[in-house]
């Protein structure tokens, strides 16, 4: 039996280098996201996509090692919670030395879930751009777009967040739950990153799209996707999906992030308040806020 | 009270020009598709898309007149089933003097709309473009795709068609209907073009496609179209729709498929088969044919 710790946004300082590493030295900042291997040969992994590589990635916990650089293959990956962790070089990220350890670890998923596509669909100054809930993923997606300089919308069923969503960059907020906003709302935005995993009807942010707009499906939710043919037709919106980003994108996140000081909003906690963290997230937490565990305290 | 021809895929030739026309002489060979006018200054026009024209094109029939190029504004458009037509150089296609005007009339509709979402999405050798649907609009996807080099996919209920269909340039044909082939297929594909107009459930197309494939939406059907969440995130595959297409690309059609010999197989008919022609179709057509209007005989 491996044991199984989960923790896929890991943050650290190199205590040692094999003797073909040439990208990191002893005492660099580091971090692993949620990879940490795959086939390296197929299209995907050519075009620095490895989270669609052909044959799948290794994500880092609860994946089977399959490529030889990331454990014994076979054997399960065990996950970043964690006081020590041994990675290849080509699935680490450079973490610029001013970075605060604590706040950078976050960007390592939910910052490059949403640079990604962002980045992917050209996000810009002149550009509206919606971010559907406003939660770990909705922090990033706002900051990020905002840098960016596109023209930012936070769109939540929760009129209670708005002064937060503002406070962090949005410029304008719609209560998804108001029918007399959403309508007014309709065809206003090139853009939307749909990041609620909770069950829900994606049709109502197609309809805030504009000719040509993209909806993005970020957060993994059961309900079917669905929109009118005549919505593709006349107006060519288009619906499609993103996970997480490749190795390279992930570099360019995490350089872009540190220079234009974006970092989400974040608690550090040691591992005796896990249990009550995993609580108020499951409750529905009313804060924008990611809890950061302190792993020295394990 | 104004006469409502029907009629969008007219070809002839020029008996007169008007002062300042520039593109057509007397004698030319000239068609028209979809459109006779657009605002020709917002985004959409601006980037030769004048189907999603901001304020609304003017089609060629049933539409109202508003920019002042295709007749008194505020009237409606009376198409083109028509032994005589008034049209703006800007929306007229110049067809080349080889082309046969009968095969070349349906090309102003059904070629531009496979053409452009062919075109949008990089249709080329090495991909794998699957075409649902081998009606009027199927046929010149075959034609066309093939032409551009991809390995193209006829997928039909109809196991009776897979002759006509490779005949015209299909690669290989898959019936719909058929689970075990279907389940066969699935991941295969880069490109799908869906030309069906009867009510459908599209899904079955977007299992078909490959990571980072593109399912566009052709015939405008009435049942929603969806998919899984999960397939949006995990495979990155997009669904979008397209709509004929702008005069440019038209134009840019028309030659393409002059030059290289694409053609719809047609059958041309003269007023008196009017009615006999529409029970056909009606009725499910078993054969890969577009019948042509021979307008001389009005």
């Amino acid at each position: 039996m491996y044991p199984l710790t989960p923790g896929h946004e890991l943050i650290g300082t190199v205590t040692s280098v094999g003797k073909n590493v040439t990208k990191f030295s002893a005492g660099d900042k580091i971090g692993v996201g949620c990879m940490v291997d795959s086939c390296k040969s197929c299209k995907f992994c050519a075009q620095d996509e490895e989270q669609y590589c052909a044959t799948g990635s290794t994500f880092t916990y609860g994946g089977v090692t399959q490529y030889g650089r990331a454990g014994p293959n076979g054997k399960p990956t065990i996950g970043g919670y964690s006081n020590k962790m041994v990675v290849n070089e080509n699935f680490a990220i450079k973490v610029p030395a001013e970075a605060p350890l604590d706040k950078s670890a976050p960007l390592l998923c939910a910052g490059i879930t949403m640079y990604d596509p962002l980045k992917a669909f050209n996000c810009k100054p002149g550009m509206r751009v919606g971010i559907a809930g406003v939660g770990g993923l909705g922090q990033m997606g706002i900051k990020i777009a905002a840098a960016m300089g596109a023209t930012v919308i936070a769109i939540s069923r929760s009129p209670d967040k708005e002064a937060d969503a503002k406070a962090i960059g949005a410029h304008e907020f719609l209560v998804s739950t108001d029918e007399n906003a959403m309508k007014a709302a309709a065809g206003s935005m090139d853009l939307i990153l749909d990041t609620i995993s909770a069950c829900h009807d994606a049709e109502m942010y197609s309809d805030l799209l504009a000719t040509k707009g993209t909806l993005v499906m970020i957060g993994l939710q059961m309900a079917p996707v669905a929109s009118s043919c005549a919505k593709f037709l006349f107006k060519r919106i288009s619906i499609t999906g993103s996970l997480i980003g490749g190795i390279k994108n992930t570099q360019e996140m995490m350089d872009f992030c540190v220079s234009n000081n974006i970092y989400p909003d974040i608690e550090v906690i040691k591992t005796d308040k896990i249990s009550e963290c995993m609580h108020k997230l499951k409750d529905g937490n009313d804060r924008i806020v990611r809890y950061v565990l302190d792993c020295s305290s394990i």
